[in-house]
């Protein structure tokens, strides 16, 4: 019976940490819980990073801050 | 009042389709529970088969073993 | 595979209204999409109508307006 | 800590607006609630035209004959 | 950056259970996808069995059912 | 149009804080967006801090890691 909802920002998550996060989510719930994994739903929603705000900015904004922090550092 | 979120695997769900969930399900909570339509939200979130896992394993994974499972039947 | 939330304000909803939202719900995505009812999940989600705005107010501050308005025609 | 989901239609919302919407909210549950803006979330939710119902009829429906009343106005 | 939700049934569950899911699900997107926990959030939602239905029915009915059919297989 | 979901830890939120998250947030998306606020849902979902989960430890546990280390800092 358990709906797990993972909600992630949109980069590059492939497909098969896709399939991992799915598998070990279920696994988690049947071996906590004693759940049915049969009508486990675990979705994944990949959300833009335009669309995701964090500290009352984007996260667009603050990975460009997190590059141009590290060029500083190299340089 | 009510919100209604229906979430779907994304597989070629037709414009009429989605207006006759939008349709029907307003008339349910309308009939059920004497709801105004005009505050009734309804939303379909069509979501990704390598994002919806049931029972451990991807949709896409799961229609992939029910297509070969069908192709052995008829061979 | 589908899951279907209805969120609603916590007004004495009964226990057979529940089941036939439950019920009519299932059959609507069954008829409609062709799913599964032994995987289709539908969520009721009772919210304190302190706790639910409409047009910048709570649902309760809305109901106490419409009381008043219902006794000013009576009167 | 709060976690802040803001659903609206895909209706061209320019980069700027969402940066406003997240800044605001947060800001918004800072100053009412004293939350850490640092572990506070904002997601922005875009939806299809024809995936969101208001009174039985999809926003892609309702904006048409919002286009068709206006140019009656006009004529 | 996580979000996770994790929508069960209102069955009991202990502090020490609703724990272990929130270390092991915030441990899993760390593993598997690199996060930083200290922005990952784990919420749980305990919905009542009533209000949770599966194939038709209400999981209150459902466990009823079960009940039931246990007890004629010890007659 | 607009839904705007508002999950904070349940820790004596007040009724006129409510209010003032209702009120302030419909106006964020009528000023922002030009949405009507008529059809703007404001929700505020509450949750028990032994279900809220961040930095892989429940709020309640963190609580009591703050009450703690500020005790030290009076000592």
């Amino acid at each position: 019976m358990p709906y797990i909802l993972i909600q992630i920002t949109k980069e590059n998550v492939s497909q098969q940490q896709k399939q991992q996060l799915i598998q070990e989510a279920t696994e988690l719930v049947v071996r906590v819980l004693d759940k049915d994994p049969a009508t486990t739903f675990v979705l994944i929603d990949e959300v833009d990073t335009d669309n995701w705000g964090v500290a009352g900015e984007s996260v667009t904004t603050l990975r460009q801050k997190q590059a141009k922090s590290t060029v500083h550092q190299v340089e």
